[in-house]
């Protein structure tokens, strides 16, 4: 139940804070045998990177990662996986002015609520950095869903109200632009978008969708942890995330049963497919095996530089306008930490799946003698 | 990570089968000294009850709740809550048409693939009946959050296209119609609607929307344990539900950070308010103090008399039609299984929330001494 | 974290009060497809039900268990299976004195510290009977370790101060001696102490020894998961229980390194053995494949009808003499319960045990397709 | 489940190998506003450190902590506190030569069974160093216990054969000899012993006993959450530890109800004590107020210089003299290590003790309003 600690057998343990020495997570449940080097995780760590375009904050961030353990010969060994990106710039006094007050939409507040004090340095541990260590851990998932076949992709579904067809979708696109739209046209209407609001010292927010394909069937444990309710509770956690749905979401609350069951389908060398896929690939909270597909709502980056009113903390009611290098739009960074979550519960979720059946548990163990 | 638990400290049990010997669940962690009896949880039961209305099924369940532990001289003694609904309607024979088959929308299909075989009476654990466990839980859970003060409301936000504003309000309304819709208007058009699509042997879905009132603040464990994710788990883990969003949701997605920022503000005695909510009385995973109000997406009842194309277990495409008595919407059903995770969810997590500060620890057991 | 729940993969709840309507046990995350029936759990609930002889609880209780869900068409489907033994003699007016005071030996008064009030009832909560819930829940984990060949097999190893050899060993005459010792010689002489003692109105303890045959090697989760250390808690948490070894144990203490390591040889067909087994079949808390050992220490039952001093809820001192039929020594039934905790544990392990190979795990899944 | 996580609300994950870059854990769940810096944490280090007398190794580890997170102006935020040791000599080539055997009485062929491979260097995982997060956590453990006024003290209690008794004990010495025995005569018999097992390239095992005061009555979680059996797993995950016992422990199982149970008593004062404590503190699971006590087995180190016979990774039955600098006795080093499993383990269960009773949880929140 401790805060920073997700997952059971696949289960990921992360620290820091913006401001802090740095950030990390350890890695505990991972199995052994899986070829893994600092460039594994760095890789990912780049996709989350800020200073990348002019619609990104202009910090210079190195986060460089090390891996402190778990490895033995560029194998993983079984034992827990602890990683290291060591915070470079920190320049404290940039905060101390936002010591004293609560910014809208930020957790300060609550924070201070809670713990009765807080680190206000970046926002402490509710800064957007905190996802430095999902996105290691989510690496290593990745990587282990990749030697089960499978893929995780995600992307932005919409900005502001520029929304894109999963028909006209090319990931080469998105990983070329700046905002992650698999959409050459539509990520040019985002630019334009952008910089208006960003003139008006004001923030943007967006949906990103994820896909997963080749997703084993049989994966989910009903009642309570279902497939979608482990998936909904690891994107939830991402900061700024308002929403979740999978499949049609909440379009399917419009629509009757006519339109949205999939019907099954078999075709003549017995492969089970459905005509559609209104339900993402859930059934029952149960993977078909069909593509798994849902949405998260990223609300605008709550720091921005236009005035605002808020309190401090001795209860003045005062005006803001926060400084320092923001991003005026958090979807694009945000994509690659909705991979890396989806990744680590699927990967939960995959692992305990293996006890399903008692003849595949009994098989397991005799094959192995 | 076993799937039919559900919280840790306030840690749910539910087991049973639509047309097994019954259905119960297992309360565990719940306090000593609360005053409880069967009736307590029969009224919470009698909301999901179906055979209510035209537009439920007409089965007739009774659904008389049984405490068989924890409890001693009318109140909780701190040990294990077991409660148990027996199954009295068990005409297994209804079904035998449906083994052989998979019912598009259902989950027929994937328990197969995860379990090798299936309980195909009535949807088995898959069935909306499973819910009854979670329902005469959560009332335990209501009755704990109202010794602390805070409410939990659920209503119909909206059916098919028909959508209500939270202004027109009215909770007795909700009670008095039978689409838990608070606005009496409205739910007249819903009714038309709903006899429509019944005549047309079609289903409906809509949106549940839920309020907390009176909220503890500083109450969610960043950056996993987030209020808005463990209601996201515990709310998309109910069967039908495809989305869930707190706050303005996917609405924020699309609007800008001066538009979606609340902006604190503090009155002449001192109380802090907020001159909005988008954010749904959650702020960086942690409780505001303001009301919490999220919605969950619940999509149209599969099971339709229409006729429809599936497959069976020998992998012939054929053409079916549901027999039985089916709700052609779940919605106002469903509102009471929404209020009893929301308040499961909340109170673990209040729980937990007891351990932020030292002091408050120290000050805690130097009382008690 | 709540107090009634055992295991993470297959986790058992459990329920009821001595005195209540009965008590029951909900085992989840068990695989689908074990062949179930009330008989298989039925036969390990007799074996800890009292009366079976002198030495014995005269009380008569049938504890005939019913399986309420979770099993069709004979089998395991995967979901949650509920376990109920209802009470059928409950003369609570017996046990109205001890509701006043606090009985040497017993949770009355830890109870009442922790509650503010018991369930008195013969014990309530605390009472042996609470073990009926772990004994069904075993025999099911029992069959699962017996489709992977494993047996458990616990028997008394001292009763009082008359100990017998590992060697002199036969399970037959231990199933049919009252104390359960494989001993013939040494059974007769724990007769005679017994039935001095019972004359004496006092009661006896004694040392129950477990051995885990054919135990699959590599299952254990270091560093804190350890096989040894998981066993530990689940048989110290049974009552009475008051210490835990394993292999040598506390002997292992008091010799040297010369002494107390295990050589490991192979023989010409390749299969490694040990010289000798002082680890108990554990090393870093990882199986090896030899027969796990462990001993739990018992203490002599603490209801006695010798007078004895202690105090009422009052706070003033008393003298009492415990009424009612309590067993004057606990071992021979425990002896079933024990069985029961070692197999829930070791299931556990085993499951979780599956995932420690990535090689393991992506041909269990290629396999599968 | 993931087997270096301990704790379900005080939350623990240590991470690192012997050989590895460094040692660590991350502590998850600590309450906000403990005062806290590297001294408090180094301190307890220092106690386990190797190289401090001529019976431990004479490997020289500086094992300096640096708390990479979760403090803020010198106090707990509330957030992870993240902690490493680097380690400074990692001379690999000095264990090329075990890489390719089974060394006896270590985890090197479990692990080689489970996980498939190894990191051989210095025992990789299972090393003892691995303790070094288990301490460092517990530190801050036993600064939340100091906060309630809860002591825990451990101490050899036996070495060898040579055991003292609780009456002789005298702290003060304890600290001051190279063995942890609070009895200085005893302490100079073991040195003798020592010396000869030294000179016979052989080892030494011990009992270590723990004494936790003033420990808060009313705390454990009946009935698998038991503070005994929790304890039990907390010290059982000690490596080389084989056996746990509480209060009386393996003596209780030979005596009678009539010594082994204590009488309780009250005094004029309304202050309620017992006449005995054969029980440990400890009544049905859950504390009595008195002194918690119990003791561990510690086996003799494995590593000895003595020429023993085992089996290479190839199949082949070989001699081997395990080369390196060992403690010839862990006991003394692993006492810190006892208090900081317990002071972890009893922390975790007194967060959880606070939600025993609905009218403290009440009270608790009108309070803080």
């Amino acid at each position: 139940m401790a805060g920073s600690t997700f997952g059971e057998i696949f289960r990921i343990s992360t620290w820091g804070e913006s401001h802090g020495k740095g950030l990390g997570v350890v890695v505990d449940g991972c199995p052994a045998g899986i070829e893994l080097c600092e460039e594994d995780i760095q890789k990912f760590l780049d996709r989350r990177k800020p200073g990348q375009s002019q619609f990104a904050t202009q910090r210079s961030e190195d986060d460089a990662v090390e891996i402190m353990s778990g490895i033995f010969e560029g194998k993983t060994t079984g034992t827990p996986i602890s990683m290291i990106v060591y915070n470079k710039t920190q320049r404290s006094s940039d905060y101390s002015e936002i010591s004293n007050y609560y910014r809208p939409g930020h957790a300060d507040y609550t924070f201070d609520k809670k713990y009765g004090f807080r680190d206000y340095r970046g926002g402490g541990r509710s800064s957007g950095r905190e996802t430095i260590g999902r996105v290691a851990a989510g690496a290593i998932a990745i990587k282990i869903l990749e030697s089960l076949n499978i893929t995780v992709t995600a992307y932005a579904k919409s900005i502001g109200n520029i929304e894109i067809d999963y028909e006209n979708f090319s990931m080469v696109d998105a990983r070329s632009n700046p905002f992650s739209m698999p959409d050459k046209e539509a990520a040019e209407k985002v630019a334009e978008y952008a910089k208006q609001k960003m003139s008006d010292k004001d923030s943007i927010g967006g949906i990103i969708e994820c896909v997963v394909k080749n997703m084993i069937p049989g994966i989910g444990e009903p009642v309570f942890e279902k497939l979608d309710a482990n998936l909904a509770k690891a994107i939830m956690s991402i900061g700024a995330v308002k929403g979740f749905e999978i499949g049609d979401g909440f379009e399917a609350a419009k629509v009757t049963g006519l339109i949205n069951n999939d019907h099954f389908r078999c075709d003549t060398d017995g492969n089970v497919s459905k005509e559609s896929n209104h339900a993402g690939g859930v059934l029952g909270g149960i993977s078909d095996g069909t593509d798994i597909i849902f949405r998260a709502a990223v609300k605008p980056t709550p720091s921005i530089a236009a005035i605002q009113s808020t309190i401090d903390r001795q209860g003045d009611n005062i005006e803001v306008s926060i400084k320092g290098r923001h991003d005026p739009i958090i979807v694009p960074r945000a994509v690659v930490v909705v991979e890396a979550m989806a990744a680590i519960s699927l990967v939960d979720m995959i692992f305990i799946g293996m006890t399903s059946k008692i003849d595949d548990i009994v098989d397991f163990f005799n094959r192995k003698e």
